[in-house]
């Protein structure tokens, strides 16, 4: 089986073609059990309803064998379709991501990105240290050309007809240059469209302000650059957007640094946290609240189910030599399956190879180009 | 009629004694009746409500008369508390800032910020242009001693007892350095303190994780020299936070470069808007839902009063020596009278002379220190 992550020449654009394992119809997803919040159970449990859920999906699980055994023993769903791989260390929250790199190579984090360079995985999944994962993926998946910073997209719950939109970068690094959004830009408009069917997705550039004399230096840049892109990348520029663009119908592709899309993005899920509680104390503070509570159950729950950030758990590498997919830290067994579902998909589609064109593309017309007059 | 804004010294601390207009008991708020989106009809009926809420308050309005004297003549309760001050023209949202300072003296947001620095009002408040708003009250009143860069705090609907928690920068500078931060953290403390009476507010730094070795480098310093001035500027540091603890009850005062602010404000105030949206279509999604929504009307009415935007109206402009209030370009008559009651409340605070000491005493100390060492 041959996979797109095991391309002989690394840092080189990968097929564009459809991978071949959609022929054998497998999906192998590798699996970091360990550094969650919740311990490798929620791991296993997630596992355990991905495959429910995705028959085409196999699973290699890394970490300690003596704790993982007996969880996987107890559920009969997982046999003949999840292979363990031990690793005797597991990353911590508290590890740095430099220490990681130089005395990581026992832990289960390393092993399952291991087994994504070698082929044996076509995508991987980890709810451990995102520092750490992306370190280690960098390492030994290499970059794609032309990407100077790989970047962490997310989805969005949003108001136009996808119901989502999606941001990048919300957290891989603090830093961003026009060029790096340029390639954010690029990147994140190909896994849009591969994920929601969406031809030319709208792109927009988050700042302070709409009006084209507002922002920083670097912003200013990039605002040039994605403009001049459009043809390139396949996508609508709509212009700056601010924050409280994000959900809306304005836009399918927010790119912005990691330092603010990661505020962003904790400051949207803290938001929806505060009002959900407040509306539940709302809905318990008397006799006719309770009873209204009652009669709205069903409603309720599919507004809880729209905006559950577990549905859409799931921050993907993207700018890199492989497919990994950080899931957050505190994902239940629900959280994990919808990270385990989103790998699988992204490794099904084949978009790592027509972004890596994009790129090469890119990369090349910003540096040859002349600072202006440049129209594609 | 003595204030704290025509304080001979520009630039000096000013007085710490509550200030003499106490005595006389009328607090005069100079308000730019031109700018917002609703067109000055709004920033009247704000008036009216908020002279009707506080019946200390005089307003000293500033526009064109031709638009502005038959909405005054309509409402017999400003006769006698507001006087029309003649301005020939308005700020818009597209002018530059830098083009309003070289151009802007015949306009009303000119005139409502020359009235503050005359004496004649104690406070100002403004709809329009954020920028253009900044500017010409820097140039007017001027940066307190110690300050670098002025800052916009906000308050933001929080956990905690008090129910808000307050944020700066949201948006005056894209840029922060280090010792702009601990300006941040002493202005932001001041200004909590006097507005719920905390004694000892906890700080907070905006940062993408809690470990001391993330984040971008200006943030390090900062969380040093925060730290270092705790007794400097009576508060708990509690260290760095996330975008997720804005409305949380960790933290009571979050300081941030104006950039990263202003997409966090704006994202929380988008999620809000998007979840409440989507609540009142799930409470009209059929008989039963709408039933229900008409049982529990009274306890959704308090959780959409305590998330009200509205409520809140008011960025604050920290660092200069008289008391600005930006309100929400789109505020209604409700928002103007919020803006301008916090505005009123600011002046009769005193916070400004209390302000102006600590930062004095930490620019001092900030400078003098060797880079290492130091402890109070």
């Amino acid at each position: 089986m041959q996979s797109e992550q095991d391309h002989p020449h690394a840092g080189q654009p990968v097929d564009s073609q459809p991978v071949e394992r959609e022929s054998t119809g497998r999906i192998v997803i590798s699996v970091d059990a360990m550094g969650g919040d919740r311990g490798p159970s929620a791991v296993v449990a997630g596992c355990v309803q991905s495959l429910r859920d995705n028959p085409r999906i196999d699973i290699l699980l890394h970490g300690d064998s003596a704790a993982l055994e007996p969880l996987i023993a107890r559920e009969p769903a997982l046999a003949g379709r999840l292979s363990l791989v031990h690793a005797d260390r597991a990353v911590t929250m508290n590890d740095k991501p430099s220490h990681v790199m130089r005395h990581g190579k026992d832990t289960s984090m390393w092993s399952a990105i291991a087994a994504l360079k070698d082929g044996r995985g076509h995508a991987a999944v980890s709810c451990g240290n995102t520092g750490a994962l992306m370190a280690v993926s960098m390492l030994q998946l290499r970059r794609m050309e032309g990407v100077n910073r790989p970047a962490i997209a997310c989805l969005w719950p949003a108001r136009g007809h996808h119901g989502f939109n999606t941001m990048l970068d919300v957290g891989a690094d603090v830093k961003a240059e026009a060029e790096d959004l340029l390639a954010y830009a690029i990147m994140g408009v190909t896994y849009f469209r591969n994920g929601f069917g969406e031809p030319r997705p709208r792109v927009g550039l988050l700042n302070v302000g709409t009006e084209e004399h507002k922002g920083r230096a670097e912003i200013k840049a990039a605002h040039e650059l994605i403009a001049r892109h459009e043809e390139t990348g396949r996508y609508e520029y709509v212009g700056f957007v601010e924050g409280s663009d994000i959900p809306s119908e304005r836009v399918d592709v927010i790119v912005t640094d990691g330092f603010t899309g990661n505020v962003a993005l904790k400051t949207g899920e803290g938001t929806a946290k505060l009002i959900s509680d407040l509306l539940r104390q709302s809905l318990t503070s008397g006799p006719l609240a309770m009873l209204a509570a009652l009669l709205a159950r069903g409603a309720l729950r599919r507004l809880s189910t729209r905006i559950d950030p577990r549905r859409v758990n799931g921050g993907v590498f993207l700018g890199l030599n492989g497919t990994v997919v950080k899931s957050h830290g505190s994902a239940d067994a629900t959280g994990v399956a919808a990270a385990i579902g989103l790998a699988a998909k992204l490794a099904q589609s084949g978009y790592q190879g027509r972004m890596a064109e994009r790129l090469v593309i890119a990369a090349k017309t910003a540096q040859d180009a002349a600072p202006s007059g440049e129209q594609e």
